[in-house]
């Protein structure tokens, strides 16, 4: 187990309950509501119960399923559960699962009677990778996203990646993506270890994990405290995304919806390609991401037919500088990333042309 | 103009306008908004419009009156209004009311985008005093009142007393005898002060009352920055409130409530008395405060037949410390309090006996 303190503790284990357990007796063994989704309380839940006292006395809230759940009416219900269950300001939440669940439970904690402890456990991959960027609680309202939340720290979040393997190959594919970028923002020995991993049943192993999930969200945590307002540094976390985003709009609109992480790993081959193009990026890293992704995420069907429609959406990504030029954020080598990195529409064409190549694709 | 900071920046003065313009000036002049209840909105709303530019040229979002508006609905209403009228990360919020709109508002403000700047405006002399205490926002839920909620503190408060002449003598009697309670609790100066001032009309001035607003909410502050987690001194601040309270209960009992501050300002007088009797609390002061509250509040009509259920109430008050014995903020003289004195209910009678006295019942 290691921890890391910053503006939350996080602790790194796959001995949850040992952990929440411990968590629970320094804050004297108050009592607990676990909130989960329907999903996690099936799945998930049970393990927990076997291995954390606190778990199983918990007064369990469940909320539907998804990104629905993050509305006033599953809030108003939440809240009134923790009033029926008895909570007081001295009481613990414990928020079991993905991204969802943290936001409005974490809200719910940040608002029943001003502010009760919480405490996170993230049982998604992108949940684990992305905890380290803490306090951000909230709902959606009227059609927009976050719109009602607070910033408030959890006592402690809880990373581990034993309940990966509760998960479809789709779900943690969509999260390894996100690891694979941080890899590249990072190091060749943390690219290394990744593109060693298999990330796909039957050779996917959840317990050996956790040691990347870990190394992936201290990338994380560096990018974001070197730059908490969003006004420069963090959008080297933005590598991938232009080309990703044009793909997942397009597939969108064709009715043939992909995962967002499917569609950053694809945008970070491209990335690559362009930052092999522009700026000499090393073609022997590019040729063995493009490889891994090719392997594990397959390709994306791109003909040169839908060049003009990725180039369209591209323009209008809100990255750009506005000067009429699409954006990138580009590598001179793993780990050494540049931002801002205007690319002609000729030079875009030649790497989705290399895209194709690489990924085999007619 | 004085300026007190502490948690959040109190700005006493009648110049409201000119003191708000100062204050969205070294904001940024951002866009803002106004949250006031209808009757805010009718009464006072129109001179501050006069005398701010801020005011004049911010959205108005209007709530209804009463504590009816801490509702969930209510706050949905005023985010979704928030978002129509455009405001974003950097806008303000102007609280201008009571203590509902500033808690309600606050909440808002707390909550929209993950929190927004605001500043308060207390429009009742309750407002104004206690806005010292500050940080706590919410709405009632599920019939608990604040159940919901957050601590935020606004970037000012301005308060004033130039808006009570939009108020009735019985708002402003509710509110004045908690600063009489307030100068019991600090020095015989300070009593001496608020005893010469006339809060009825037509002797009523609303702009010499600022001074004694802000020695008020200064005596609140010391209390409450002593004592943050209610666990002692703050106790003082129950002050004729166990009568009070009795008082209160028993008016609503026979279907003629009483305002809360017109049983506090009686309660304070039995105070007083058992003071005078337990402790030595001098009987001239006792008589002079008896006196002013006989002038200016009436009398409510005790008669010895009410002891039984006035005691009643008094043994089930939640200060009481569980041992049968009923529980008092009492003076040894004015400035020095001394709390949970457990009097006889034989001594509580011969009190009350006097009260009527004091008060000319029969």
């Amino acid at each position: 187990m290691s921890i890391i303190t910053m503006e939350t503790k996080l602790i790194f284990t796959n001995l949850v309950g040992e952990a929440l357990d411990s968590l629970a007796n320094s804050l004297g063994n108050p009592q607990a509501a676990v909130i989960a989704d329907v999903n996690t309380a099936q799945f998930v839940l049970p393990l927990l119960h076997k291995d954390s006292r606190t778990a199983a006395a918990a007064t369990l809230i469940t909320v539907r399923a998804g990104e629905d759940a993050k509305s006033i009416e599953e809030i108003s219900r939440v809240w009134r559960q923790l009033d029926r269950a008895g909570m007081t300001r001295s009481s613990l939440i414990i928020n079991l699962g993905g991204g969802v669940v943290t936001d409005l439970g974490g809200f719910a904690a940040a608002t029943f009677k001003r502010g009760i402890r919480f405490v996170n456990i993230p049982t998604s991959v992108l949940g684990a990778v992305d905890a380290s960027y803490g306090g951000k609680t909230g709902i959606n309202f009227d059609g927009a996203k976050n719109q009602i939340g607070v910033f408030a720290d959890p006592e402690a979040t809880i990373i581990s990646s034993i309940y990966f393997n509760t998960l479809t190959t789709t779900q943690i594919l969509s999260g390894y993506a996100e690891m694979l970028k941080h890899a590249l923002l990072d190091s060749r020995g943390t690219l290394d270890r990744l593109l060693a991993f298999s990330p796909v049943y039957p050779q996917f192993d959840s317990e050996r994990m956790l040691p990347l999930i870990e190394a992936s969200s201290e990338v994380k945590r560096k990018v974001v405290s070197e730059d908490p307002r969003e006004t420069g540094p963090r959008k080297v976390l933005n590598l991938g995304h232009t080309v990703g985003h044009a793909i997942e709009s397009l597939a969108l609109s064709r009715q043939s919806a992909v995962a967002h992480g499917y569609a950053v790993a694809w945008g970070c081959v491209t990335a690559l390609i362009l930052s092999h193009l522009e700026l000499g990026f090393p073609s022997d890293i590019l040729h063995k991401f493009a490889d891994y992704v090719l392997t594990n995420f397959g390709a994306w069907p791109l003909t040169c037919d839908d060049y003009p429609a990725l180039l369209e959406y591209m323009r209008k990504d809100k990255k750009n500088k506005g000067d009429g030029k699409i954006s990138f954020t580009l590598l001179t080598d793993v780990g050494q990333a540049q931002t801002d990195c205007a690319c002609s529409e000729e030079r875009i064409e030649a790497a989705l042309d290399i895209y194709r190549d690489l990924m085999h694709l007619p």
